[in-house]
C-alpha cells in the first residue's frame, strides 16, 4: 500500500527558530523504523514537512491544500498544539476539515498511551478523512509522538487501503 | 422492559441482491439469545428490518422515520457502512438526528471489542438518542455485530428505561 | 496553582426542594480531601455553589456568567442531567460553550470509571474550556461523582496550569 505523508509541525517556538523542531523528524524515524521492522508493507513516502506557529488559519489552510486532489498525500500527521494553553488551537483548525470523523481511532490511540503516560488523556487530538486523505493531530512532544505512532501505525495500512476503497 | 427494535442493514452490495444479508438477522439472533439467556428481561419486538444502499440520504430518512413517534420503535439498530471506504456514511447519516449524543457508549462497545479485535477501533460509528429512540451504528460483519452487541446489550435496559423516564 | 471552583448541582427535584443536595457538597468534599492527602497542590477555593432545575437555558446561563472574565472561576464542575432521562439535557447546554473539547479527559473518566461500575458508560457528560475556564459534567449520584474525580482531580492541576499559559 503507498502511504504518502505530509507532516506539519505546530510550534510558535520551533517556527520561531527558538529551538529545532524535534517532532516532525520524530514522526518520519517513526514511520520509517515501523515499515522496516514490519516487512515495509508500504512504500512509504515523506512527501512534505513543514513548520508552522500555533495560529488556527494557517494550520487549517497547509492541512485543506494537503488534503486537495492536487497534493498526492493520503495521509496528514500534525504533532503539537493539541494541549489546553491559550494557543494550542490544531484540533479546532482540523475539526472543520473532516468529513468523516474517526473518534474510535483517537480513543484508542489516547487510552493506550494513558497506561504508561496518565496525561495523556489531556491531548484534544482529532481524526479523520478529508477528501481521500486521512488526518490525525498527534501531541508535540517527541516521546508522546513515539508512543502515539506506536498505537496508530498498526492501523494505518487498513486505513489507507478502506480510503481508497 | 419493552424493546421495540427496527434494524437497518447499509450495504451496497446486499442491498443489490449480491449476497444475502446476513449482518441484520445476527442483530436479531443476539437480541433474542440474550434476552433469552437473562430471562427475558425485555418484552422484545423487531418491528423492522429493512437493507438499503450506502446512500446517506436514503439511510437519514428511514432513520428519521423510525425515530418519529408514529413509528412504535424504542431502539434502532443499524449495522454497515461505519468504515473509511468512500461509500461508509452511515455515522454521517445519523449523527445529525441526534438530539443528544451518547459518545460513552459507543467508547465502551469499541474498547471492549478491540480487546479482541483491534482493528475494532476503525469504526466510526455514533450513537444516541433522537425523540424518544436510541440510535446505535454497528459494524458491518457479523462477527462485530455479534462483539458489539455483548458488550452494549446489558446496558440497552437500562438506556430504554431512562429514556421514556 | 489557584483552583478555584464553581460548582453547579442539576436536579428537578434537589431544586424544588424535595430532598438535600448531596451531590455538590460531594464535589466540594472530594475536592478538600484531595487536596490535603496531596500536601494542598491547589489553593483552593470554591467560589460558587448554586442548585438548578434541568432547564438548558438556565444551565447555560449560569455557565456562561461563570465562564466570563469577570467572574473569577478556573473550574466548573456540573453534577447531574447527564444520563437518557428527558430532562437530562446538561450535555447540551454545555457544549457550544465549549470553545474547545476535551473528548479525553472525559472518556478516561468514564472507561476507569466503568471498571467499578459498568454503567458509568452511559454518562453523556462532556467537558472542555470556555474562555479560560475548564468545564467538566459529572454525574449525578454522589457515588459517582467521587469515583469521577478520583479519575479527573490528578489531571486537574496541570489542565489548569496550562489554561493560564
Ligand atoms: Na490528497
Amino acid at each position: 500500500v503507498p502511504l504518502r505523508a505530509s507532516i506539519l509541525t505546530v510550534s510558535d517556538r520551533a517556527s520561531a527558530g527558538a529551538y529545532p523542531d524535534l517532532s516532525g523528524p520524530e514522526v518520519v524515524r517513526c514511520l520509517h523504523n515501523f515499515n522496516e521492522s514490519q516487512g515495509q508493507p508500504w512504500n512509504l513516502s515523506i512527501l512534505t514537512m513543514k513548520v508552522v506557529p500555533d495560529e488556527l488559519e494557517t494550520i487549517q489552510e497547509i492541512l485543506a491544500e494537503w488534503a486537495s486532489p492536487s497534493h498526492q498525500c493520503n495521509v496528514v500527521i500534525t504533532t503539537g498544539g493539541t494541549g489546553f494553553s491559550r494557543r494550542d488551537v490544531t484540533p479546532e483548525a482540523t475539526q472543520p476539515l473532516l468529513q468523516r470523523t474517526a473518534h474510535g481511532v483517537m480513543t484508542m490511540v489516547q487510552q493506550e498511551c494513558s497506561k504508561v503516560e496518565p496525561m495523556a488523556a489531556l491531548s484534544r487530538g482529532v481524526a479523520g478523512v478529508c477528501n481521500q486523505t486521512f488526518m490525525v493531530n498527534l501531541p508535540g512532544r517527541p516521546k508522546a509522538v513515539q508512543e502515539s505512532l506506536m498505537v496508530l501505525m498498526p492501523m494505518l495500512t487498513r486505513i489507507v487501503q478502506d480510503i481508497n476503497d
